[in-house]
């Protein structure tokens, strides 16, 4: 549906490709820019070019930072022979929040994923073992998503890894905390059963 | 939750003021724009400030436009007899996309508010009047949202406009269509009873 000006169908068609935005949303978020104080989108614009050119990737563990290497990898209060090995940059901050890990990181950029072309060279592998093979690391968590890509990426590590003499772990499935186990579904109910543990 | 990044950070933040958007929602866009080609960036961007600098009030209607006159006020295909006033230039798509009317529109941006302290002069009520008093205008439609203050400023529009000799219509309240008796609320059915009409 057109508004009957460019410059709004321009930015609208703009908001449509944030994921999980339509057409109808991306209309409220236009009108929303366009009502707001003139300050709100020249900050907006701003802070999107800036995203851009001021963030890069972690030499070492390949999450966005602005400085190399970032605040993870420099910082003196980790436990510098852990490595968590994830999907997302969101991820590193999903489990951080947990405050169960202290461990450093090492953002994958994806997982491998055969039928969408995806090979181990499309994602920060080589940076990972280059990473192993000079370090004192002694474990290395697997915390791809428990998808068909994450396992097979997270086996695909294990394999790569584990001949280095370091050990490869993978974070638990199970039963969500709070969850009800009627409901659920029996895959990872199987997981919950096979995987279970001497209290 | 901080990512480390003041970039990524500050983009949240000005994301997470968007409607409906939290700060998970803000942080997923951040990396979408972050992740996406660096074009896309620059165009969203773009388009933000564009969206200020481009468009303006139609003298006329006081929709948003980017020639003034606007489109439908400078159209010859429509009734220029009738007029629709609404609260927000989305609600004039809206009712163009039913099809059903083919006259022109009057933007108020928003409705009488005596509790957020908007008045009649903080909406485009004095350009409405001012429109009516010298134009062959016969009918003003009343398309506010129905709630108590879009009641309201109806009421106080067919008690301004009434006197010029312009007929007042109000569009009609009642069950949607598709939608279940049983499920409506109250003061819906009350409306669509008291309002019914032969068949």
């Amino acid at each position: 549906m057109k508004t009957g000006s460019s410059a709004i169908d321009r930015l609208v068609a703009q908001l449509s490709k944030l994921p999980g935005v339509g057409e109808k949303t991306a209309r409220r978020f236009a009108f929303h820019i366009l009502n707001a104080p003139e300050a709100y989108a020249e900050e907006l614009a701003g802070a999107i070019i800036d995203i851009r050119r001021r963030t890069r990737l972690c030499s070492l563990c390949c999450n966005v930072t602005e400085e190399d290497p970032c605040d993870i990898c420099r910082s003196s209060h980790r436990d510098g022979q852990v490595v968590c090995v994830v999907e997302r940059p969101t991820d590193v901050l999903a489990i951080d929040k947990t405050g169960e890990y202290r461990g450093l990181y090492h953002v994958l950029h994806g997982v491998i994923s055969p039928l969408d072309g995806i090979g181990p060279d499309d994602i920060k592998l080589a940076p990972l073992l280059a990473r192993l093979r000079d370090s004192s690391i002694r474990e290395v968590i697997v915390a791809t998503n428990p998808s068909v890509n994450g396992e097979a990426t997270a086996t695909y590590i294990h394999r790569l890894v584990a001949p280095l003499g370091i050990q490869v772990t993978r974070i638990a499935l199970g039963i969500p905390v709070g969850a009800d186990i009627e409901f659920a579904d029996k895959v990872t109910l199987g997981r919950a059963l096979a995987q279970r543990r001497p209290i």
